[in-house]
C-alpha cells in the first residue's frame, strides 16, 4: 500500500513554503501577501513559478484575491458545523442560522433576499417536500457572513399550504426560536431531520456570491425537517465553501442500543 | 437575489449537450465516448472546444479516461451512504464496509493492504484516539471497489493496547460482524460514533488509487467509534471521490424529544 511519490515540482515546493509561512504567522491572518514580483525576487525563482504556487493556495482557500486590493491571507478559521447541536441550540436565539459563527466569536450577519411565495421551482424540491410540481412554496433565501466574509448560501423552501398561515415567516427575522418555532406554533414543529451531503464545483453565480475560484469545491447540503406526522415542513439547501467548513455528525449505535452487541 | 448569468461559452454549451446525451442514453453507461475528432466533425466545432468540453465532463466524473483504451461514460451510479444504517447493518455480514455497494447490486471487492502494528503515524490521529504520539496502533488499510472501479480508500487505526489482543483483527476478514464484533468480544464494542466530513482535492497517490483527475474533489471522513466507557476504539479515515457519493445523516430533534417544543 505504500506508494512512491514523485519529487515535487518547484511550484509545489514554493506553495509548501508559503503555506508554512502562513501557518507560523510570518504572513498573519488577514494580511496582504507579498506581491508576486517581490516573492520571485526574494526566492530567486521565476514569476511564473510564484504565480502557479499562489494559484495553488487560492484553490485551497488559504489566500483570496480581492480585485484591486491584492492577495490576502485567509482570515476565517475552519468552522465546525455540528448538525445535531446547531439545531438543538436554535431555541436560544432567532434560529440555528449562525450558531457556529457566534461560538467562534466571529461577527455574524445574515442578508435575506426576496422572501416570497412561488411555484416550487424544481421537481426534486417538490419530491423532497412531498408536494406536486404545481404547488406553491415559501422561499426564504439568504446569504450568511462571518466577519463580513460570505460563509454560505441557504435557500429554505416550505410548503405554502403550511407556511402561508404564518405572517412571521414572511420576514427575515421570524422571531424567537426562528422559523422552526413558527412551524411549531402552527402544530408542525420539526421532530426529525435528515441531511444529504454532496460535493461539487460552484456555479458562476455561487463563485461571485461566495467569493470563490472556479477550482474551489462546495458542499451542497439538503437539510430536511419532518413534523411528528412525518410531513416534510422544510427543505433548506445550503451551499458552503468546502475549505471553510468541517461537518460533524454523531449518533448512538442502534445495535448496542437494542442490546444485540455481546 | 436573482443574478444575471453571462451567456455560456461554446465549450460549456457543448458540455451541456454531451451531458444530455449521457442522461438520455445516447451514450450509454460504460460505453466509449465518440473520439474528439469525430465529435468535432459532427458538431462542426474546433477540436480545442471539444477537448475543453470533455475536460469539464472529466472533472465532474461523468466520463473517465482509461489510458490506451479511450474515454468511457460513467458506469457507476451515485452511491448513497447512510451512516446510521450502514453501521447498523454490520452484524448481517462481515462488517459495514460494502453495505451500500451490495444494496445497489454492484459487485463489491475489498483489497486489504499490509495490516500491521506501527507507531501512530500522525499527531492528529493520536489525539483522536486519545493515545500518546509514541503509542502503537493497528493499521488496517484497504481499498474498496464496486464493479472493479475504486470507490474509496479506508484506513482504519485501532489502539494497539486493545486491538493487539485479538488475533482475528490481524486478518482482512475479521470474521462474522467484522472488526466491531471482535472489539465487542474484547469488551470494547462501539456504542457511539462521530463523523467529521471535510472536502479537499486528492493527493497524487489518491488520484492514482481512485482513478481521479487532479480537479475532482474527495470527501475525507473521520469515522470515530466509542466504547461504552467513552474509550475511542477506532478512527477510520475514508477518502471517497465526491462525484461517486451522497452522504446521508439523520437524527431526532433533541428539543422535541425533551418536550420543549410547543
Amino acid at each position: 500500500m505504500t506508494s512512491i511519490e514523485a519529487p515535487k515540482p518547484q511550484y509545489a515546493q514554493i506553495a509548501a513554503l508559503l503555506r508554512s509561512r502562513i501557518d507560523d504567522g510570518t504572513y498573519p491572518a488577514g494580511s496582504v501577501l507579498p506581491s508576486e514580483p517581490a516573492l520571485a525576487d526574494e526566492l530567486r525563482i521565476s514569476r511564473v513559478t510564484v504565480n502557479r504556487a499562489v494559484a495553488m493556495l487560492r484553490s485551497e482557500g488559504l489566500v483570496k484575491v480581492r480585485r484591486g486590493a491584492g492577495t490576502f491571507v485567509r482570515s476565517l478559521p475552519k468552522i465546525p458545523r455540528d448538525a445535531q447541536r446547531r439545531y438543538a441550540a436554535r431555541d436560544k436565539g432567532t434560529g440555528a442560522g449562525q450558531v457556529e459563527v457566534t461560538e467562534l466569536n466571529l461577527r455574524s450577519r445574515t442578508d435575506y433576499g426576496n422572501i416570497r411565495r412561488m411555484q416550487v421551482p424544481r421537481p426534486d424540491i417538490a419530491k423532497t417536500l412531498q408536494i406536486e410540481t404545481t404547488d406553491d412554496v415559501l422561499l426564504r433565501p439568504r446569504v450568511l457572513y462571518a466577519n463580513d466574509e460570505p460563509t454560505q448560501i441557504a435557500d429554505s423552501y416550505l410548503p405554502w399550504s403550511i407556511a402561508g398561515r404564518s405572517e412571521a415567516l414572511m420576514h427575515g427575522d421570524a422571531g424567537q426560536g426562528g422559523s422552526y418555532s413558527r412551524l411549531a406554533d402552527l402544530g408542525y414543529g420539526p421532530v426529525r431531520f435528515t441531511e444529504d451531503v454532496n460535493v461539487r464545483m460552484p456555479t458562476d453565480a455561487e463563485q461571485r456570491t461566495l467569493e470563490l475560484e472556479a477550482s474551489q469545491p462546495v458542499f451542497e447540503i439538503w437539510h430536511v425537517a419532518f413534523a411528528a406526522d412525518d410531513t416534510v415542513v422544510e427543505v433548506c439547501i445550503h451551499v458552503m465553501p468546502g475549505h471553510l467548513w468541517t461537518l460533524r455528525y454523531g449518533w448512538d449505535d442502534p445495535i448496542a442500543a437494542h442490546g444485540a452487541a455481546k
